[in-house]
């Protein structure tokens, strides 16, 4: 099933407006034309609403906002929910800095999300006001653990009726939900963390399969999460004697290229609660 | 002949000053490097002068322009022709945005460009004010086939003449002219469109070809566009099971960066008409 | 002895505020988390304050400085001071333009920096006005050679008695002195200049060690070029048929990843004046 939202984005090529952190930038374009998509950047007030208008989905990650990309995260944002496009925000660092919490949170009063996405503090520090962020890696204190994971999920699922978003927390164990039902992921490797940017990756990723999916949002953010994890899984696999991070950067990005429809059923693991 | 020119940049290492986007501005860098060219950055207004005096070329390039960086453009242009320096316009996204079509526009204006590049739905944006951009990718229906070349040829002729620059059009078949002669060159992949900014990295090396060919540009460009699209092609021999976009970007940088006179010499594919 | 700041580095996960340059900015995240720290990136006014709050330690790097991240550095840097952090400034460029000589000037006139760090060329402009700087690569004649050696060391205490910092000079030999003793070192490969950003990726690793290593600078400044270099020369050694720049990059920071403090300790190759 997760195999066919991977396929409609293959078939589709939809394309995806990214205002996003000039780090891990480039990976995220790559990504996107990895698994099928078609990736635009802009992040000039006067631009964003154009190019906003010619794309399907738009991708806010605030990892480097400035004062002007955060005008133009509103103005993307209220033209593109206008339109009926798929709208992720992936609040990077919420809870480490006052303008990156203060953004994240009239980002989602003013624009109305299809998912937020982030880690498992950063999702705190917007529902409750109290994560322990720790720069942008999420606070151990904070983690999904099979001892937690029962917790966890009635907070995702309550943080999505919240805000009527689908909520995407990803960490050792990734949850997604719609407030109804929850998927509870276990693809990935712990070694993705060594990598910048896994989880801006993954907004871009799931930014294409929310366009390409229509109708079926939840399936497509769950399908994105299985992807990224897999694509970690395999990449991991073709790793040899002496390669590292970096090496490893591209082998998942080589993998998520690679990637079909049989090979995502087979691997995704995952349970619906 | 052409493989000359690729000779002259390694022997000069021409310092090339980029105005470019953020998305592939490291790609950029390492193929100028790799060619044997020395890149710098800038794009503040109050930099960009000093900064593109001490270089031989300038690469302008507005996959994410802004209003500083869209000043730093002028301001840097017309230091450039002051001094004679060859400068390259990539009008990234022209037809796609208000912004990028006017700013394109007005850089054409007043400022004197040694080479127009980019795809053909930008191109023909620039010259018709019709062009059917997809993002940043070139329409399927603009597309240069062996069906539609007399007719592109031509128009690639008459917008050479009408703006006094070389136009160089880059797609499964790449044409680059001065108004009296065209370039038709058929190297490259058809996957490097999966990689995000072979265009802008195109872009970069041309211009440290230009500044190494003083006086024989229409050359200079053709070699540029023959050298990365060889590149894609020895490339892309070497890519091996498993591998995807992100490794077959390294693996192109990687044959600039070894590619010699006799190979380019060689390989390249073309026939001017 | 080095081999111990390395390991301090992988035991305590120093987080590093980075304002640097948009080029190399994957690179400088993917190396800190090659050596076990964590990275974070911000250069927005209103954003730096907080975010070097809840690091160790901040790297200003003025690559691609603007008028924005310019007050970003001033503020950041003064918090910085504030609160004790180690504070490094990467003077990309000084030298090239105006605008970087005097940001650099004054930002040694108004932040405290635990370590200078540039080429050669960037260093003698801060030092003597009089750096004769090819672009962002240090110009030949002011290179540091077995000849000029004895001259550079003694050149390099002088300066760093004057700011009271640590000097890194970086090059074929490199040169890291504060005041009373230099570690003369002699890992690297001239190779490493073909990949752009090796410099700022050294900054952001030494930050790093700086955080890990309090009260022990100067060994964890001799500790990271060390690091560097060895991993320049593995990378080197892992390098294969066709590859070039671009995966040599891959495979540097990828030996970073699995340096450990036997290997360091047995690869470094210095000596103290």
């Amino acid at each position: 099933m997760l195999g066919d939202c991977l396929e409609r984005v293959r078939k589709t090529v939809p394309l995806v407006h990214n205002i996003t952190n000039y780090v891990t930038v480039n990976d995220v374009a790559n990504v996107l034309l990895a698994c099928g998509g078609s990736p635009i950047m802009s992040d000039e007030p006067e631009d964003v609403e154009d190019i906003t208008s010619i794309c399907g989905g738009l991708n806010v990650n605030i990892g480097t906002l400035n004062q002007s990309s955060i005008k133009a995260m509103f103005l993307a944002g209220k033209k593109a929910n206008e339109l009926g496009h798929k709208v992720l925000l992936d609040p990077v660092g919420a809870g480490a800095s006052k303008l990156r919490t203060e953004t994240a949170v009239r980002l989602m009063d003013e624009v109305k999300f299809t998912v937020i996405r982030g880690n498992i503090s950063e999702i705190k520090t917007l529902a409750l006001g109290s994560g322990t962020t720790k720069g942008v890696d999420a606070d151990m204190a904070d983690a999904v653990t099979e001892e937690t994971l029962d917790q966890a999920v009635s907070f995702v699922k309550s943080f999505a009726k919240l805000t009527g978003s689908i909520v995407a927390v990803t960490g050792a164990i990734d949850l997604v939900s719609d407030s109804e039902k929850c998927f509870v992921i276990r693809n990935g490797r712990p070694e993705m963390g060594k990598i910048t940017g896994t989880g801006c990756q993954l907004s871009g990723l799931m930014t294409a399969f929310l366009v390409a999916n229509d109708g079926n949002e939840l399936e497509a953010a769950a399908g994105a999460v299985c992807t990224m994890g897999l694509a970690g899984e395999i990449g991991w696999a073709n790793m040899k004697e002496g390669d590292g991070n970096s090496t490893y950067r591209n082998r998942i990005i080589d993998a998520i290229y690679n990637m079909d429809k049989a090979t995502l059923d087979k691997g995704a693991k995952y349970e619906v609660r």
